[in-house]
């Protein structure tokens, strides 16, 4: 019953990720342009945080930047990318092949870092059969033989509600590590296997929040 | 250049806003499920914090709950929903009729929770004309007369990353209040507008850095 609202899992650990991964983005900008060194001042101001907090964050994981020269952008930028586990490849399945489902899997973003999807499947006839890129939706009949044969890092739910946690136990008994679950609906995992709850409204309503208390 | 890094601009609030969000599925959950009242533990536990953080995340808005009864569940469920601002209509238009669009505009969450798409714009010819629901796709060409006719309080932004900042001057001219943003790319907008960046990638990287830290 943990793991529960996204990143309060492990407080301050989850967010030191979150911000890692907006530095990330910014050191990739910085490099594009040719910049070959930044200071920890000029990080926070990209990132909208202190320095502090920068210094903070980065302490976390070694001793980087020389003092009065800030940080070499490519060296920072791998080391991150490292820390991420970006620098691997991950296999993900995806279970729902829906308009979110197929958004997901068009995203270019999820390539550029290393998360490919090798599996897709889907209960409906309509949809079975049909290709997405050159891979094929599969009934989900077949899902557990499959992922056992191919296995994958990673599950992506973007099931209906009522289908989300009988097919996170599914992802659990092929032994996936993450799942990443779209489907507005608690689920429950056993505590080794990392979850990440994704709901799109989070964001609105911190933007309605602020928009209502002007 | 502020407020890039989603959750970072007004961090202990921010954060505070995500949790009410998750108190408020938590809530919504237990009573749909009869619960009449919940104590700070019990909701804590279902949300993965302590009943200290509860209460101090409650604090900022009222006194809330009665000491050694708790929290009445439809009481603090309204109350929270007003706090975000979910008991409102909010207004939305949609820059980009791609597959992410198009989930986005499908996704029944976020009508749940009173947000409305009433226009759709994009610049691709196959696209404008054909209709989602019963909203005509229109072009990008019409956005800002049809915009100050008929105004929004939010844009979603789901362009290619070119397109983005352009997106957002024609927002930010017709007087929309909140952008959110899912073109993988930083966005200037002036301090007044709210802006959430959604990058659907940091959900992987945490992931991915927990998986790998293994």
């Amino acid at each position: 019953m943990k793991r529960i609202i996204e990143g309060d899992m492990e407080k301050v650990s989850e967010f030191t990720v979150r911000r890692l991964s907006g530095y990330f983005r910014i050191l990739a900008d910085l490099e594009q342009n040719d910049v070959v060194t930044v200071s920890s001042a000029r990080l926070g101001e990209l990132g909208g945080v202190t320095s502090a907090q920068v210094r903070k964050d980065l302490s976390y994981f070694g001793n980087f930047g020389t003092r009065g020269l800030g940080y070499k952008v490519s060296d920072l930028k791998n080391t991150i990318m490292k820390i991420l586990g970006l620098k691997k490849e991950w296999k993900m399945a995806l279970f729902g092949a829906g308009s979110l489902g197929r958004a997901l899997f068009f995203h270019d973003g999820f390539k550029e870092d290393g998360f490919f999807f090798t599996r897709i499947f889907d209960t409906d006839p309509a949809k079975i059969g049909a290709s997405w890129g050159n891979i094929r939706i599969q009934p989900v009949s077949e899902a557990e033989e499959s992922l056992q044969n191919d296995p994958v890092n990673i599950g992506v739910v973007t099931t209906p509600k009522s289908a989300a946690q009988a097919t996170v136990d599914l992802m659990v008994r092929v032994g996936v590590k993450g799942v990443l679950n779209f489907a507005p609906v608690r689920v429950e995992i056993p505590s080794e296997i990392w979850l990440r709850n994704v709901n799109l409204a989070v964001a609105l309503e911190s933007l309605s929040f602020y928009m209502s208390s002007q």
